[in-house]
């Protein structure tokens, strides 16, 4: 590698770390290769806002999960104060959320990628034969409990063959994805899968879950990304320290403290029932009444409300895509 | 074929023909095979029982395809009312009632064969990979839709995989099976299925579900049954022309009508809840509705009274399983 090369690679992580640290940057993601000009306009000017606009993605993951998370999310869709989210294509209540898609042609639905399947007593695979990615599997046949295991077992060209399958089968259900994201964070757990995702991501032309924040925490990104990659400037997730009782005033402190950006709130609705309780039972992290907590706050009048008065605009990511990839 | 053994087996053929039609006989299958002579005790008799009593198997199928039909089936085999199950390893509930039949050894749990995804915003597929059962699959990858479908379109040799791998799945699992039925009565489309289903019951030592009704009505039975297969007297299923206020009685006639010798009452148990309402939305025979009836009649004090009323007992597969394949 030429001194030259080095020292644009070097110069671009210190930017990225620089920013990811004060929190301050907003756009673009501000990332160089070599040979390749930094752009120099923000997400927001190419999205046609001005700098100092707050512009939130109220994302809700796993859909097709299970039937009380399709219930809830689309509920959600309903009140209009939800207004994304993302498919889990191996998972038995596909069917029916691809109906969904079909039927609102204008929602904005991506897909969430998936690798694990997390809850003991109700499990899923993929969707390739089995034998073909046997590096994705527990002995139980089943994807691997948690993200973790997944990524260290995983091979390489198995992930892409199954992500592209994924991918290929949503489109077969009439689900026209608007982006990707991916269950669990599977993909974003090493290079080598993230790499995978970004490749596949530029194939299908749709914009991925990545934040300025994320990418300053790993140091081998600026190897990898491109200009043409974007970048959203914070995604925002409560954290299981939370508790029942901190629910609302977590939310509503991040939303009062929302940066002018484009932000994405990645939440997880379903309601505290029978299924979703059993599903969970084993682990209350995401589970049946941590689900039922985001849907009561992300459809209340309260949100509705914190919106108005911070000034936040709501956007998705059919916006950010049609940005990416104009035409 | 010499003239002889086309002998013997109309014979025999014309034997199970009368028996059905006149709903008399009891006991063990009076099916011969050339050179194999027709056993004469009864399977009241080889059950240790009298020649008069009333031997019932009340058996819930589909455990395992949704969080609702577990549920509720637990439910009822607690009530000690509901005393046998299958399980259907395909679904995607699997691991819970797995975890129940290794907490329940003592339980009379089988396995639900399973070649149909019946349910349309819900589905499932093969234990095998994908591509070694092709033609079991639609153009989705789930299970076709209908058991008739399936029936057509499937390669025996690929049954035939596909059945064995459910069982040994159900084994990995810690399900020690009792018997072996199939969903949607897959397997008894056709003398071919049928065939499959026999084969490799006789491979694992387990009891079918199998009738001399249902016997009497296939004209093939007599060159492929031997001595050593067990039949019931007769199974008792609803019908979808029985209305939600015809339930009970339909039920209660039944019982009351009992004959001597063993019946099953084959009973389809759920919630009438959100998943299975979602589940069954297109698809009421069988619906959530019509399980949550099951239900309600089957635990029911009603019910109860009517066994002891009729002087019916309760059995298992297990015990037939024992006769058939002793030690």
């Amino acid at each position: 590698m030429s001194r030259q090369i080095s020292r644009t690679i070097l110069l671009a992580a210190l930017v990225i770390c620089l920013a990811g640290m004060a929190g301050l940057t907003h756009g673009h993601a501000q990332i160089s290769q070599p040979g390749v000009q930094v752009p120099n306009k923000t997400l927001l000017d190419r999205l046609g806002y001005p700098a100092d606009a707050k512009l939130l993605i109220v994302h809700a993951d796993d859909l097709g999960m299970a039937r009380s998370v399709n219930a809830a999310t689309i509920k959600a869709f309903e009140s209009g104060l939800v207004n994304s989210g993302s498919i889990m294509v191996p998972c038995p209540w596909l069917p029916e959320i691809a109906a969904y898609a079909r039927q609102h042609p204008e929602a904005d639905l991506g897909l969430h990628l998936t690798l694990t399947s997390e809850w003991t007593p109700y499990r899923w695979g993929p969707v390739l034969s089995k034998d073909r990615v046997a590096s994705l599997l527990d002995n139980s046949g089943y994807f691997y409990l948690s993200e973790a295991e997944a990524a260290s077992k995983a091979i390489a060209k198995e992930v892409e063959a199954e992500i592209r399958a994924q991918i290929e089968r949503a489109r077969s259900f009439g689900i026209q994805p608007t982006h990707l994201d991916t269950h669990m964070g599977t993909l974003y757990q090493n290079k080598t899968l993230f790499e995978i995702l970004l490749r596949v991501a530029r194939d299908q032309k749709l914009p991925i879950r990545l934040s300025k924040e994320w990418m300053a925490s790993r140091d081998y990104l600026p190897s990898i990304l491109s200009p043409g990659d974007v970048a959203i400037d914070k995604i925002i997730t409560i954290d299981p320290n939370v508790t029942a009782k901190g629910w609302a005033k977590f939310y509503t402190n991040s939303i009062k403290g929302l940066q002018p950006g484009v932000t994405e709130i990645v939440i997880h609705l379903a309601y505290d029932d029978e299924e979703m309780r059993a599903a969970t039972a084993d682990h209350p992290n995401w589970g049946a009444a941590w689900r039922q907590r985001d849907l009561q706050f992300f459809t209340s009048g309260a949100f509705r409300k914190l919106l108005k008065e911070n000034n936040i605009k709501l956007i998705t990511w059919r916006e950010i895509g049609k940005m990416q990839y104009p035409g």
